[in-house]
């Protein structure tokens, strides 16, 4: 299976590194919007605007599978994908609304959700979650997790006081959903930040355990072919990715 | 006057406010590249690529003069806009500059310049100031700023560790460049890390220094007509146009 990968920027390849862990794929391209990084602040029709793009980017190559490793995208685009697309398009939000539902059988849970603005405002995980059974939800914007992680801040003041900006008000959860593909890099502070026991839905798991459900894997492909593109500076995407799937 | 300001967003907005206290202009066109906002992470083809195309929205309005309110683009992009220009093109950097050599007759002063990490990498002030003679420059990128303004933080914990993880080896400087135009709306915070004494350059105040120096300005306009145009959501701009300039 040779598949497309599209994210907004880098934080995809933290899906491809969950991808690459089960060597599920022959081949793996990877477009990242980097001229028009991030879509988190952006709005419904500019986000589906650039998502069809994606799609005919795609068309370059002879894929099987569309992943859409942006859980905004994921959130707003998804049907105008698939309309415009001739193989099919999944995406982070619904793996991570199954992995969350297979995960946590009680529908009395507290569960958290944090995304960008644009993810949060959409309500797709909520809205989901709502109609699997789960009511005790909590979504919040933490619009500044993105530019800490790519200013490398994994730890320390800055990150504890945004944490405390952010959770301070929050009910401790049962299970948090990760709803950007930045955030499984301080996936640690935001955890250790109410307790060790939290439940972590992570997009780039999630994807995985959603494939394996969809689809019959008949072979493990352990070196495949990765191919990286970007709409702009695409050295510095591929510098990112050698460093983040140790290439 | 007739005027068109192009900023990548909102943050241009700041130069507005400098200029309506000056009532310089008969009309502002505003244009902020929401769309595609914030250009400070991006490269120098696609800040010059987005900033051309700015000029050729301004070709649709009878304009004299088109300012950069950028920081980003200034440092970047201001040759090629003024090739494609018909008219002419000014933008923050130089003004800044120019502000700063006015202000500062000390050529041993200790000047620090904080910019996003484009306009930082771009050495556009630390070039200019040198050629002035200006030989103690340190420059920052302070990436976080720009997302920290835009969640409406203007104090707080989140600001004080940010201020400290970035100042805390710098040494106390005689005067600060506002590079962004983003930064005025911390400008205390950043003021009073170091010392209420030191000399602040903030863009939009450069601006018109610069233009009241450059041209004869022989009438006031106290009510300017202004026009605000945005690549994605104007509603949204025209929204914090109204509050950040009491329209």
């Amino acid at each position: 299976m040779k598949i497309g990968v599209f994210d907004s920027g880098i934080g995809g390849l933290t899906v491809v590194k969950s991808m690459l862990e089960h060597s599920l794929f022959e081949e793996i391209i990877y477009f990242g919007d980097t001229a028009r990084v991030p879509y988190g602040v952006k709005d419904k029709n500019t986000i589906t605007r650039y998502a069809i793009e994606a799609v005919e980017f795609f068309k370059n190559f002879e894929i099987d599978l569309i992943v859409v490793a942006c859980n905004t995208v994921s959130a707003y685009a998804l049907d105008e994908m698939r309309e415009s697309s001739a193989c099919p398009v999944i995406g982070v939000v619904e793996a991570g609304v199954l992995a969350t539902a297979n995960a946590l059988k009680n529908k009395d849970s507290n569960i958290l959700i944090l995304g960008t603005k644009a993810t949060i405002n959409s309500k797709a995980y909520e809205n989901a979650l709502k109609t699997r059974g789960y009511k005790n939800l909590e979504a919040k914007a933490t619009g500044l997790f993105v530019p800490i992680v790519e200013e490398e801040i994994y730890c320390g003041k800055v990150l504890d006081a945004t944490l405390e900006h952010y959770f301070k008000e929050v009910q401790k959860p049962d299970a948090i959903i990760l709803g950007c593909t930045h955030f499984p890099l301080i996936s640690e502070p935001i955890k250790n930040y109410f307790s060790k026991k939290i439940l972590i839905i992570h997009s780039g798991d999630a994807i995985v355990e959603y494939l394996e459900n969809e689809f019959e894997f008949t072979h493990k492909y352990d070196k495949p072919t990765l191919k990286f593109f970007a709409s702009e500076n695409p050295d510095a995407l591929k510098a990112v990715a050698a460093k983040w799937l140790s290439l």
